[in-house]
C-alpha cells in the first residue's frame, strides 16, 4: 500500500515535505493544494497535481493524509480541526502556550469525523518534546535543560526587518558554550536567558539610515534582544545573500539527574540536533509522523494525538521483526 | 493506585530497581525474591519482604509487576518466559542477536497467561535502541553510529580475571574523541573496530605473576582485545579499589542523513549518556517501563512487549494534559 499524501501550503516546510514523500519509499505525494492561483505554483514531483484549496474536499477519497504547512499563529488554529473532517491530518504548531487548546479542538473535529490529528510534530514540539519526556520518565529527580541554536529565528529576523531603515536581516540564536559545558559538567546551573544564548544579527541598511540608532533599538527591543547579549553586523545585501541565505537550525536537550539510594549517583542525558535545514528536518519528522498516521487510521483510531501517544514502531517503514532484529 | 514491584535476584540490577522504586510515589516495593536463603539478604526497604523464589507463585495477587534482573547468557531465557505465567515482567535481555528468539518466547508464554511482558529494556538494549529507531525514521537516508563508554565492561573486566596470574581487573572501552569528531562533523567515515574504541585495562597481579606474559595474553585475546587497541595499566589491589571500583557507563548514538530534492542538506542527530551507575541508570529505565507494563495490563493488552511498541505516554507519572502542557 502507498500512502498518498496532501499538502496544503507550498512554502519553505510544504516543499521539504515534497522532498521527505520522495524519500520514503512507501509514500507517494498526490496534490499540493493552495491559496494561490494554482496556474503560479510550480512544484518538483511531475505525477502530482497543483489544485486551489477550495477543490479540496473533492479529494478526501485520493488521499490518505493530508500535511498542514501553515502557520501557527492564524493558520494551523483554523486549518487543522477543519481540514480533519475530511482527512487525517498531521501538523506542526508550535506555539507552546496554546498546545491544550489546538489539543482539544483538534480531538473534537477529528473524532467527530473518525478521522486522525497528530498535532505539534517537528523537532520543538516533536523530537525535543519526546526526549523530554523519556528523559523525565527515567530521571525523576532532576533538572531539563533546553538550549536553540546555533540557528536562524524566524520571528527575530522578522522583528529587525520592521525597523525604519533596515533593508533586510538574519538572527542566529546562538547557545553559550559555558552554560552548555557547566550543564554536561552536572553542574545543575541555575541560568538566566542571557546565560543561555546569545543574539547575533546581521543586517542590511537601507542608504541613508543612520547605524548607530538602529543597533540600538535592536539590542532594546523589549523581549526579543533586551534580555540577551546582542551583537550586529552591518552587511551588505550581496554578503547576506552569500553567507546567510541558508536556514540552519539545531539545539540541545539535557537532563540531569540522581539514582541511588541517597542521590549519590548522577547522570546526564543528552540529546542534540545539528540542522543544516530547519525546515526540510522538521518536514522529515512530520513525514515519519504521516506514516503513523495512516496506520492509526487503518486500526480505526481517532481524535487528536501528539507525539507522545504514538508507539514508535509506528514510525518506521519497516517490520517490527526487523526493527527487533537491526534496531534493537 | 500503587504500582506493587517485585525484585527477582538481589545483585546490582536488584538493588538499583529497589533506589528507583523508592524514586517513583506510584511504586512501592513489595518483595525480593532471591536463590539464596532469604535470611542471608539484607535489602534497604523496610516495608518490603525478601522471600525464597519457591515461593514466588503464591505472591501473584500481591505482585503487579515482577522485574527479572538476571544474567542475559542464561537465566533470563529460561526465567523471563517463566514468570510470565503468573505476572506481568519486565526485563533487560540484552543479548542482541538473541532478542527475536526471545522475543518469541515470551509472547507465548504471556498470550497464554494474559500477561504483559517487556524484554530488553534499559539503555543498549532500550534508550539507544529508541533513538536509532527515531532517527532512523525520521533521516531514511542516512547513516548509524554507535560509541560506548567511557564505561566499564563487566564481560571484558571478566575475561582478564580468567587469566592465571591476575589477582583483579576492571576494563573501561574508551570511544576514539577522533572518530566521534569526525562523525558530529558529517564526514559519514567508514570505521573500523580499532578506530571507534580503545580498551584500558587495570590490572592487579598475583605475587611472582609474569606481568609481560599477561599483558601479551591480555592485547592477543581473540574478540575481547585482539582488535583494539589496548592499554594495560599494573596496579595494586589498593589503587584498584580506591580509582576504580565505581561503575560507570554511557555512549553515544548517532544517526547523520540527508534530505532535499537532491540530498543536498545535512543532519546529525546525537543521543548521548554519561552514567555515573551503568546498574541504577538500568534500574530507572526499567522501573519506568514497569509503570508502562502496569498500565497497558490494566487495559487488558497482553504478550511480549519491547520499547518500540510502547507510546512515550505510558512511560511518566504525569497525566498527559499535564505532560503536553509542559514537556511538549
Amino acid at each position: 500500500m502507498t500512502i498518498r499524501i496532501g499538502i496544503l501550503g507550498y512554502g519553505n516546510l510544504g516543499r521539504g515535505i515534497e522532498c521527505a514523500v520522495k524519500q520514503n519509499n512507501d509514500m507517494e505525494l498526490a496534490a499540493v493544494f493552495t491559496r494561490r492561483d494554482p496556474s503560479t505554483v510550480h512544484i518538483l514531483t511531475e505525477s502530482a497535481t497543483v489544485a486551489h484549496v477550495d477543490s479540496i474536499p473533492d479529494w478526501k477519497d485520493q488521499i490518505d493524509i493530508l500535511i498542514l504547512c501553515g502557520g501557527s499563529a492564524t493558520d494551523l488554529p483554523e486549518q487543522t480541526p477543519k481540514y480533519a473532517q475530511w482527512f487525517n491530518v498531521v501538523d506542526s504548531f508550535d506555539t507552546h502556550a496554546r498546545i491544550p487548546e489546538h489539543f482539544a479542538n483538534v480531538d473534537a473535529a477529528a473524532k467527530a469525523s473518525g478521522k486522525i490529528g497528530i498535532i505539534s510534530v517537528g523537532w520543538d514540539p516533536g523530537m525535543f518534546s519526546l526526549n523530554r519526556l523519556y528523559a523525565n520518565a527515567v530521571l525523576p529527580d532532576g533538572q531539563d535543560y533546553t538550549f536553540w541554536g546555533k540557528g536562524v529565528s524566524q520571528g527575530h529576523s522578522d522583528a529587525i526587518r520592521r525597523i525604519p531603515g533596515v533593508k533586510n536581516a538574519k538572527q542566529y540564536t546562538v547557545p553559550v558554550d559555558e552554560a552548555l559545558a557547566a550543564v554536561r559538567a552536572g553542574e545543575n546551573p541555575q541560568l538566566t536567558t542571557r546565560q543561555k544564548h546569545t543574539r547575533d544579527c546581521y543586517v542590511v541598511l537601507e542608504e541613508g539610515a543612520d547605524a548607530a540608532q538602529i543597533e540600538e533599538t535592536i539590542k532594546t527591543m523589549p523581549n526579543y534582544f533586551a534580555d540577551y547579549d546582542t551583537t550586529v553586523h552591518f552587511i551588505s545585501e550581496e554578503e547576506l545573500a552569500r553567507d546567510h541565505s541558508g536556514i540552519p537550525h539545531g539545539g540541545f536537550v539535557l537532563r540531569c539527574g540522581q539514582t541511588g539510594w541517597n542521590g549519590e549517583h548522577k547522570h546526564i542525558i543528552e540529546y542534540n540536533l545539528k540542522l543544516d535545514s530547519n525546515p526540510e528536518f522538521t518536514s522529515s519528522v512530520i513525514t515519519a509522523y504521516a506514516r503513523a498516521a495512516y496506520r492509526l487510521a487503518q486500526e480505526g483510531q481517532t481524535g487528536c494525538k501528539t507525539v507522545f501517544d504514538i508507539a514508535p514502531v509506528y514510525l518506521s517503514a519497516m517490520s517490527p521483526e526487523e526493527m527487533r532484529a537491526k534496531l534493537l
